[in-house]
């Protein structure tokens, strides 16, 4: 992946996010392990990847501590990748990436799958972004300041 | 970018999203997009980037509808890249990439700018994934499931 150069944008804290998990692959293992998967095995059959580029993937996530090495959950001699409490953090990012997708990525009526709430089985809800006060902002409504 | 291969991944909306902005440029144009950069000098001082690299993210995003190419707001000859409603629609990613970048990269109290309401100055709520019912819900509260 090129890198920035620019300053600036060292001291971005959307550009320090995508330093660790822009790019693809990063975010679609990062997908299957909120969808429960740890095994090296697991990944690799959902992503259809080769070893040595998962390999480097996963230790960089590894790296950067958000995912973790655990011993199996089956007490096999295995270990297994869990994601940390930086990881599930991750969480609203899948969230708006998977809605936007679900609004732009597919035909009406042909979003295959939803995340739900496991107690009612409803869809969650759309994540909005919103003042203290509770009142809805779109991006016109913000913007970027100094710290004081 | 190494293209996945396996057919279940084209049918999840994350792995559409990314196929779209899953990668470190393309986010960070679409970043500065959000800052209100509409010239291709802009973009360029922003993020340092060679020429052509920068020439070939801004005809894919044109390409699938997140920018559109429109007049100059100057009235001059040049064309600026503007955001459409599909890519202003990016603004939870762009949030929810910058609150954990906010958490988790950077020291605490070093976090050098903020996304504010413009008008209260106050930072923006930290996104949330709720139940329809308002529910807070983290990742084990959810599971994706297949439309019915």
């Amino acid at each position: 992946m090129v890198k920035r150069t620019s300053l600036e944008n060292a001291d971005c804290p959307v550009a320090r996010s995508l330093d660790a998990i822009g790019d693809w692959w990063s975010l679609m293992i990062i997908r299957d392990a909120f969808l429960g998967m740890r095994r090296f095995g697991e990944f690799q059959k959902s992503l259809g990847l080769a070893k040595n580029i998962l390999t480097t993937r996963l230790r960089t996530l590894v790296g950067c501590g958000i995912l973790e090495l655990v011993p199996a959950s089956d007490g096999s001699a295995y270990r297994e990748y869990a994601l940390t409490q930086k990881g599930r953090d991750l969480f609203p990012i899948l969230v708006a990436l998977r809605q936007w997708g679900e609004t732009y990525a597919f035909a009406p009526g042909e979003v295959p799958n939803f995340l739900v709430d496991r107690k009612s089985g409803q869809p969650v809800q759309k994540l909005e972004v919103r003042a203290t006060s509770g009142r809805r902002l779109n991006s016109f409504d913000t913007e970027v300041r100094p710290r004081q």
